[in-house]
């Protein structure tokens, strides 16, 4: 159900001449009572997209209530100047008048190409049609979600109970293939009740320890957003605990399932790091290894080249002391106070050989802990990635 | 001639069992008039390998001052513990030995696999060779340079002269090839008169404009390491200005030499920042944007997508304004205030076909200018850097 299985809820996917293609790029998330509380976490890039700019223009100009998002897929409206902000407002504007809502009470989220002109008559003629297929079930939620779908090679939706609600969430990004478009976009729905600022502060808890503990390569989006609705149509009122909990497990699953929807034969990786002087300290370790161009060639070659993962830890900026370190792949110790240990090396290969790699990174100094989930680094990536054509 | 081409000055490289190949694995570099004024510049990873500790505690014991620089390959000796330095530590005494000096007179470089315990008999039996077989000609210089190579295809000397003195100079360290193994040493010779004080200062000047502007993959390595001996046999007493310009020269010489040394088919590029708020964020803007995997990619396929240039830009943690921003590849103007401009894409593939591609970014809000040396990211990498064996 995903989006739609919140109560108050309708979501509609159609395709209105973005890509070339022909496959499906426009989607729409609405409340069926108006503007709800809503809130964002936008992309930290000073180059944000059109769509960024008018969906945090619109958040708060409402103080934090909207009753739709607007989704296309194809173009990321970024780099695109005057142009596309008045492009990403045409389509706010568009789906307001469909809904019989303010235009600054729609959201709008953009993915693909940046620096591209946006074309706006497939959204203009898209729109009225987008708005009136919208519906509450099942179907509806997953032709949103793969409206927003650009090189993703699984449509990425969840559905997760809290305690007397329900949120429900639909994303795009997909590991190893996903970095060359806008890279990450979610949008979840609550029938949670609660208020806007509970709302926005439960959304940032659960971005900071789910989107925000993955790396693909590094870099930052233009586009990336994460958005939420709450219609309260549950009719229970949520504390900030319960409600941060839950969108934490939503967007959890939808980190998961982005790093794993890399193309064929690559990997999966989870850096743990303990004992670091503070999990501030843990996490900056831990996201080093993670995104080290050399510790994910190793990945990719099944090479447990433990030396390369000291070599990071050594310059994360973050105490360290090389001859108290420990690391382990998939629970093996192969590196003990700084050096090699005789270790099975059969089982390391084998854990190798697998989807999911774990690797473990224990710096001996203190209580801190902090993980990243992360890929390896192959052809595909390269492949995927060298040309836009 | 390199290291012996300013006077005062003999080497020589021999094969003597590190590498199973049975390829040249130890050189030295050594004063022919006992110890000189010397200087290091080390790596910032707090892993940092033996030979760097031992280097560091030699440089400090004598206050600056060293007669020769003995270096092997084929093992990094880093994350080997306390044998490891005892290990480091021996070689020194073995060539002091052999020479009359003390053992904290000479300096240790080492390079090669992290991580695999080091084998003190090689160098045991080849070191009283070594200091044998040195000599002061061009082939002798020629010899160590070869001994200190591990994944490098060409050799890397250089001489330059300053005024009234030689600099010369060997280095090791392979663009896309290299970074698997510790990643560049580097020792400088020079025949100008100086104190260890100005030898110093002018050393670390020139490594910060030349090996500190180039980048290949954001890692830094356990065992980085620029030396430098003066002997001051040239009888000219240097002005520190004029000591470190030169210096810089070959260091900058050797760096461009490291960068271009990438396997065939992949480019070297040269990112330019112009324009930014100071020289500090247009440095660290071009570090962003030559660092990145994803522009990488697009080097790699000859695709000059500059909307990843700006998104890099926007996420460097520098002042930045889009709409002020200008972009190109090879002189040509490809995003002007932030969006794509109509230009001339004939010339820009051309450009983008060749080994060297220049990408200029002005941010248009200072003066501040900054550049750096990196290449592209393609299969080659992966291969060489997915496994050890």
């Amino acid at each position: 159900m995903s989006v739609t299985a919140p109560k108050g809820f309708a979501a509609s996917g159609i395709a209105c001449g973005i890509k070339a293609s022909g496959a499906p790029d426009l989607a729409l998330v609405a409340s069926t009572a108006g503007a709800v509380p809503a809130a964002g976490v936008f992309t930290a890039n000073l180059a944000a997209a059109a769509p960024v700019q008018v969906s945090r223009a619109h958040l708060a100009a409402t103080a934090g209530r909207a009753a739709a998002v607007v989704l296309s897929s194809g173009n990321a409206n970024a780099a695109t100047g005057g142009p596309g902000v008045a492009g990403a407002q045409r389509m706010c504007a568009l789906v307001g008048e469909g809904l019989g809502v303010g235009a600054d009470e729609v959201l709008v989220c953009q993915t693909g190409l940046i620096g591209i002109p946006f074309p706006l008559a497939p959204v203009e003629s898209g729109i009225p049609v987008l708005v009136e297929a919208r519906l509450g079930d099942r179907e509806a939620a997953r032709r949103a979600a793969t409206a927003i779908m650009t090189t993703d090679t699984v449509c990425k939706e969840v559905t997760v109970e809290g305690p007397g609600f329900t949120v429900g969430a639909m994303a795009k990004g997909a590991a190893m293939l996903a970095p060359n478009m806008a890279t990450m976009l979610a949008v979840l729905t609550t029938d949670a009740r609660c208020d806007p600022d509970m709302l926005a502060g439960a959304l940032r808890r659960a971005v900071e320890g789910s989107f925000n503990r993955m790396s693909i390569d590094g870099c930052t989006s233009t586009n990336d957003t994460v958005l939420v609705l709450a219609s309260g149509a549950s009719g229970t009122s949520v504390g900030a605990d319960a409600l941060a909990e839950t969108l934490g497990r939503a967007c959890g699953d939808l980190a998961g399932m982005m790093v794993a929807d890399a193309e064929g034969g690559s990997k999966v990786s989870h850096v743990v790091v303990t004992g670091a002087a503070s999990d501030d300290e843990a996490h900056r370790a831990a996201r080093k290894v993670a995104e080290s161009a050399l510790v994910k060639c190793s990945l990719n070659g099944e090479d447990p080249y433990w030396g390369r993962v000291v070599s990071e830890l050594g310059s994360a900026g973050v105490a360290f002391d090389l001859d108290r370190v420990e690391v382990s792949y998939g629970g093996v110790v192969v590196c003990r106070e700084g050096v090699a240990v005789d270790h099975d090396a059969v089982t390391v290969r084998d854990h190798m050989q697998g989807h999911a790699i774990e690797l473990r990174c224990d710096l001996g100094l203190g209580s801190g802990t902090g993980a990243m989930l992360s890929t390896d680094l192959g052809h595909g990536y390269i492949d995927e990635n060298r040309t836009t054509s």
